[in-house]
């Protein structure tokens, strides 16, 4: 899970301040699988982030990030799809609120299969069909689309941190694939 | 629950060989609460034909029928919705295979709160947003589109035939309306 | 949502801490039904407890609490659920970590359903069976047990406060009550 | 899928007219994936049945079986755990209908990951507890009981067929094994 301060965070917790809440809290985020579908419902693509973690190493990465204070937990779906995916990504954010797991990152490697090393975060995961043209955004250098077949393989989940590479594995069960 | 042999279902299934099989065997169903919803996935209403059944009485209804042999649970919703939808509905097939419940109809009133005369029916529920137009076809006479608040309503679900206004419910309360 | 500051709490987060977060960020809770089931898995009887609300007001309400930093979304069910039923409640905690509902109490009233002045919470919601001996403890007044049909009634949903009546009947909706 | 026609399953259909309806019908089917879990609702261990095929070959398999005409999807899952684990089993039924994935078992292989070469068969799965003594029955040579991990392997699930593999990886990860 990557997460960039934006200008609009910086309304709700200082950086300092938010350093102080994860040492004590578990903090809350989202976590969304963008795929393409056609029309029987059925996936098509899955889309995953490359990204340049803090230590320089190149990972791929779901869609992720922390919900605001006061912030619906839809709209902070959208609003992270949309920094990452751009504002024409068109994401039909799912019906019901359920996630298809909760994903608890522990700071602690071992306690559960994910890991986040700055923070306990709880993570509300999804699965989301994007309609519209995907740019990768901001920190994240590029967005690959893999078929369902792709997406279920071992060694793309091992270029995955923190456990996210079962999540997608989670994920894609849940829907069937 | 109605159901019309069409004549692609002729060809699956003579109507007396279904008789005889309805008096046997479970009969597998779906059904589906056709919805609108806004760019955050939230429901705005939800639709309910309006049908005449065999006894003359006029009820609100899902839209639901037979799955047929050799046919995906996702085929069979999308047939049943342009059925009684019309074709330019553009109904957006759930993702996931699993229903948010699964309605068993029994003949005999009282073991379920599901009820259907005709036979013992196994449905799959699934909550549909529509995209596009949609027309009242076939014995549908009308097609109504009503609040989520309304929808809720306890006399609108006594409009409803079999069980369907509960099914209603748990539709809506698995959506997090 | 009632919360006591115990003392295993105190050693994660001081009570003026606590009080910061919950200005700056939402709260991650856990909500529990506690159910008695028969051999079939059908639901017999729903427990709710009685409270005195911070004012005075007498109100039920389920099983409900913070999730603390480092702890698993199931060891807070479990602590919690022995806080308020006591150690011998023998709690069947699920297997599945995704809740039937996503409830996201706000301090604004009318944003969701939910509620709650003190705080944005983001509650994970599940219906847990109860095998054993319950007994209120700490602040909760009674424990009582209704039957499937009482536990639907409105005129009993309006005891409750901050929106759990609605959370209640979203969590029977998904056991198929 | 194995199946057995019990005594008690011929008063609902002959052998000859099951037959017929199999070729004409999809016939509704439960899949069962007995395991252990441990106070915290984690699963411990995953049991599977060893059986001999038609034609001699040996599988791993899961708990599987017909829904009866006037059955409950519930009193089925009941009786096939019975009737493959023994009547000491304990199973804890699911308290929610839905299952977590349909598995749509086509005669044509290819059509969906889930192949019945005698049938079109549409099973709802769900992963079950059990609490007490298993003892394989009737037609099960072995049970087995692996560790989530095990369970998990790709040289586990070439031992399962008509896709059960698949179920077994996708009730696993539906409970975030």
């Amino acid at each position: 899970m990557t997460q960039t301060t934006s200008q609009s965070e910086s309304n709700w917790l200082a950086p300092e301040e938010l350093d102080a809440a994860r040492e004590r809290l578990p903090i809350l985020y989202i976590d969304a699988i963008p795929v393409r579908v056609d029309v029987h419902g059925q996936i098509t693509s899955v889309g995953l982030l490359l990204r340049a973690t803090g230590e320089g190493r190149i990972t791929r990465a779901l869609v992720s990030g922390r919900v605001l204070y006061q912030e619906r937990v839809r709209a902070a779906l959208l609003r992270h799809l949309e920094k990452d995916l751009g504002p024409l990504a068109l994401p039909r954010v799912p019906l019901s609120p359920a996630p298809f797991t909760v994903a608890e990152y522990f700071p602690t490697p071992g306690v559960t299969p994910f890991h986040d090393p700055r923070q306990h975060a709880v993570s509300l995961a999804y699965v989301v069909p994007v309609e519209g043209d995907c740019e990768p955004q901001q920190d994240a250098l590029e967005l690959t689309w893999f078929s369902p077949a792709e997406a279920r393989e071992e060694s793309l989940h091992a270029e995955m941190a923190g456990g996210q590479g079962l999540l997608l594995q989670q994920g894609l069960a849940s829907v069937g694939c």
